[in-house]
């Protein structure tokens, strides 16, 4: 049912906040009198962050992270293995794996992964993008560090196949295995499959 | 834990929406990058949007309710009945009695119910207005209209303390009884008493 707004200006924000996903007209209603309640330059600075963010935001030339430069600082740092490629589906993964601090690499963002029922094919991701990159001769391993999905693993073998002619270049991927934390008991078969299959020296796991 | 992000303005904004309450910093960075892929025009729009609704949207002088003027446009209609004063806790609680279409008086938004659990007490709520109001000699009826709640039963009884020195105006509130489209076997038994004792004529309820 469409709402009667006493203000125009509180309809059309909450028109725009109902567009971001999974907010509907009642959270983005919720979300607008908040605004109301708080003091005015608090409502302001969010409205502001958000335009500079959309204005002064764009993508890494090299890599399509996120980047307020043309090259972002992760490809620009002269400290890191530019001849490492870890492959990933989007910006959020490459925060994940900076979090960790064990990868002194660079990036490659797909944008997304290949899904036939979403129309997604391999043309719309940043695949010969990544082809590119590694027909430059400087790539020695790629990474590749999709979801362990169905869509990941076809994802995977597409871009596989598509860097096979560059032979000298060593395509891994991330180990499957038993997640840290968890009980065998609740891990499923395939993956204590994979983890037996590859399992690692015991003496490897004390050294780290 | 701190997130490393590749952009001061994504952070910046990231910050800003993870103040919205329900909002945490995992959802805001969705949000964020949602907006970072739809076009620059829409991230700009939403911005604006909550600039404009926050330097542009007051309170009525009058009902204390949302208003681009300082009179809200429900007080300054002339066909609406000002001798009854429908005394709701929100702004929210407005348009749902609007949308009924049952409504022809004004309101009297208090901003919120008694609740010294939240440090709630009448002297931060709207009722000092509202005895004002009625002081001034005009309303004929106050219709309390708050939750059924322990909060709202609590109000309902302060604000009739406070216009008890009224004695020709007459103090209503809402009928309780069991909500339409329910069925008795799920309706308590409180409610099932309510709707017994205040029980109407069923030609009442054909007529309309």
């Amino acid at each position: 049912m469409q709402q009667e707004f006493a203000s125009r200006l509180l309809e059309e924000a909450v028109t725009q906040l109902s567009r971001l996903p999974g907010i509907g007209r009642k959270t983005a209603l919720r979300l607008a009198l908040h605004i109301l309640r708080a003091d005015e330059p608090s409502g302001v600075a969010l409205g502001q962050a958000i335009i500079d963010m959309r204005r002064g935001v764009r993508y890494c030339s090299v890599c399509h992270n996120i980047s307020e430069t043309d090259i972002c600082p992760i490809c620009a740092d002269q400290r890191r293995d530019r001849s490492t490629v870890c492959v990933v589906e989007n910006v959020k993964d490459v925060m994940s794996f900076e979090n960790t601090g064990q990868y002194s690499g660079v990036y490659h963002v797909l944008g997304g992964i290949i899904s036939p029922m979403d129309g997604i094919g391999p043309e719309s991701l940043e695949i010969d993008s990544l082809v590119e990159r590694v027909a430059s001769g400087d790539v020695r391993e790629v990474i590749l560090a999709l979801s362990a999905t169905m869509e990941g693993e076809t994802t995977n073998y597409y871009i596989y196949r598509r860097l096979a002619p560059y032979m000298d270049v060593r395509i891994t991927q991330l180990a499957r295995g038993v997640s840290v934390g968890n009980e065998i008991e609740y891990t499923d078969e395939i993956t204590l499959g994979r983890s037996l299959v590859n399992r690692t020296l015991f003496t490897d796991s004390i050294r780290r």
